[in-house]
């Protein structure tokens, strides 16, 4: 009798995570991973600073090389390999060599699906011109990279002003390039309220950017099929590349094909230990849902945290242990050059849609003690249940050492926590570190008064 | 009829945030400050800076002179003024003015007695001589700089391996000084476990710092009534000034003699709304009990930070309001120049004494993703019980980025959450910040695999 097997779609933080942990606790399952691009487990969110040179070689990028996980843990990893079906009923998926073209049905007992996300690409006219860029696979940081060392760019444009969007922004400037960055919402960051956005837009101005906000791109300029310009609903702009920083959607048309259901935004729904209801088959990273802990509904986030945290937990209930993913509070942080942003939980317009009454408070201190050479501004937003005063959410803007301040608020959502019990939460303080009281516990007391 | 009154005794940080507090809320109430030293609210945690020159003007340590109080708050501070004796029954304190030598009895609605703590002082032969400092009052900081500036100084010994003993030998090494510390513990900072402050008294090492652990101060050496050299259990030291780090002691003879009821370490007992127990009077900050949320036990802890949410307290309930102060988790956190250190929770040795079982974990990680520049080093052991898995505890020793992580630890010891709990914490991640998984996470992660 054949050993069991299981079969991931995807090597990347989620499908190698699982990959890892299944064969640690069950050395005797057999694994074989299908990977499109030729790379396993990259660092996606590595890729701007490898654009903006703060990383130097593409190699520092790769956490581990395909070989590295055949020869250490035993997966047959194929990359180059593409799955074009799944067929449920008889537990095989076809896959296509994408080096000789060849393809043959692979059989599976346990199907794990981590086909991560793929970036919105606008269908607008102009959108095939060569040197517009999305930001997704290790391979398009590289082109990027490759076309900015191969010269003759001097203006970039990059459309969205998201995360990506903010720092591919950042990168283009570190390379030398004249910037704009085009934005529909009032502020760049929309996962930020706009008074706390209002200051990260402030930031990519002081370090050149240009900003076009509220403005919508309705198609590019071409010239003999290269890139030569943006048009919004104001204006046109002339610009050597384009970065498309829009934001990303589940790559999940394989699964939907194969009858699995979907949720959220088009992710793989799953329970707590990431099966999707079909017997053997799971999901984990970019393409599946997950669940927001602060508003107690269905979320789709596309974020490496979570991916690694998903695919530890497939694995730990693929290799025969138990695990479960309980969700998540909207965590992320990101950095324009000195300025460094956080947020999460629920934002205002999340709120008023789910009907959520709240008070804010947003408070200006200092990351260490105001005395203390450098110490830098910080700016927090704390928000809270009115009349109960549960810690709803929290942003963050400011100079060295504000971002990972979010943890603590972080980690207060977790426990469920009300911005009166933060007051008296036991922080570490000392004057290169803090004020005596933390800024996020000024916030947390200043919204406490107006409950 | 009179207004009612109350008086504070100690205008420092639980003093004066307490008096403020109360003010803020009941207008009509009379506020009396007794206060010995000439200062009301200054940081005493950042004299160690002042002396390193960190902080260039002792202007700067004062948060708020006695004369701003009773400008914009109505608030009678009386400095250089001190209470020599409670008269319970009485209702009033008998003060005397250090100036003029007269004194006088202040009768009192309310009595807030936050008298702080003392420096330990080993009365040992010898230690009347000059040029031996203990680290408390804001003037003991400004006569050790000032001593400094006098010129003459070469050699110094500190003793004790604590916090101030730390940064005050950092401070003394910033002044050009050959430094040496004398500890008794096996390492120094014996709010650690053993194996991480061996991390802590080589970093002391590599900035200059010679240490004598395991050593016990037995005299000074004096010459013409001034300091000449230390004599410990194993070894004279010369040394041309002495410092003590020796700890602090809760500043509570006054409520001894008039019968208060003491508690931990000899501080005062207090519920947790600061109310001694005594119709009337109240305590907070430095000279009060606090509560251990870890151990579930009474606890005494001398910090800024405590006094100031003590006093914040005290200063709700005596405005008319109501305020609890549950208790404090054991946070701390200093720098011995790069090297950052941290600790929350209950280490070893008080698990041992408390009888209760652990498990525990030290990993080694970067502040930063691997590839990205300027990634230091970390290090982080968490402590959980056994079978519960329950956090017990924090250290963290490592670069810049390394203490604020401690907040998370202390946060979730608030929560009462488990390490298994804390794996899918959903923290901050970008490559500037920290590895996929947090070093806290790691470390957690680590401690349940051991249960």
């Amino acid at each position: 009798m054949s050993k069991e097997k299981l079969v991931v779609i995807g090597g990347d933080a989620a499908g190698m995570s699982a990959a890892s942990q299944a064969k640690r606790r069950r050395p005797e399952l057999a694994i074989v991973v299908i990977e499109r691009s030729p790379h396993t487990s990259f660092s996606a969110c590595g890729i701007p600073y490898y654009v903006g040179r703060v990383v130097d070689a593409e190699e520092k990028l790769i956490i581990r090389t395909p070989e590295k996980f055949r020869e250490l843990d035993g997966i047959d990893v194929r990359v180059l390999h593409e799955v074009e079906k799944i067929d449920v009923p008889g537990k095989k998926v076809h896959v296509r060599n994408l080096k000789t073209g060849r393809s043959a049905w692979e059989p599976y007992d346990q199907l794990l699906i981590a086909t991560g996300a793929v970036p919105f690409c606008p269908q607008l006219p102009g959108a095939d011109a060569v040197d517009i860029f999305g930001v997704s696979t290790l391979e398009s940081g590289l082109e990027i990279r490759r076309r900015l060392d191969k010269g003759g760019i001097k203006k970039a444009v990059v459309v969205g002003g998201g995360y990506i969007g903010l720092e591919m922004a950042e990168a283009l400037v570190m390379n030398g390039l004249e910037v704009s960055l085009i934005s529909r919402p009032p502020q760049v960051m929309g996962t930020l309220d706009d008074d706390m956005g209002a200051l990260v837009s402030q930031a990519l101005r002081d370090v050149g950017v240009t900003l076009y906000l509220e403005e919508e791109l309705t198609s590019f300029k071409k010239k003999a099929g290269k890139v030569t310009g943006i048009v919004t609903d104001k204006r046109t702009l002339l610009t050597d590349i384009v970065i498309l920083g829009l934001g990303v959607r589940p790559n999940t048309a394989l699964a939907a094909a194969a009858g699995i259901p979907l949720g959220e935004k088009g992710s793989i729904r799953v329970n707590e230990r990431m099966e999707t209801g079909i017997a053997g088959i799971w999901a984990a990273g970019d393409c599946a849902e997950s669940f927001h802990l602060v508003s107690r509904k269905p979320f789709y986030v596309a974020l490496g945290t979570v991916a690694n945290r998903q695919g530890r937990v497939a694995g730990i209930n693929l290799g025969g242990g138990y695990a479960t993913f309980p969700g998540v509070v909207g965590t992320a942080v990101t950095k324009i050059c000195t300025m460094e942003v956080a947020r999460t939980g629920l934002q205002e317009k999340e709120l008023r849609k789910l009907g959520i009454e709240w008070v804010s408070a947003v408070i200006k201190s200092r990351t260490k003690a105001g005395y203390y050479p450098d110490a830098g501004e910080i700016t927090v937003k704390v928000l809270a249940e009115r009349g109960s005063g549960r810690l709803l959410g929290g942003q963050i803007v400011g100079m060295e050492g504000s971002a990972k301040r979010i943890d603590t608020l972080a980690t207060a959502l977790h426990a469920g926590f009300t911005v009166e019990e933060m007051i008296n939460l036991d922080l570490g303080y000392a004057p290169p570190f803090s004020p005596v009281w933390d800024p996020v516990v000024i916030a947390a007391r200043e919204a406490a008064k107006k409950l």
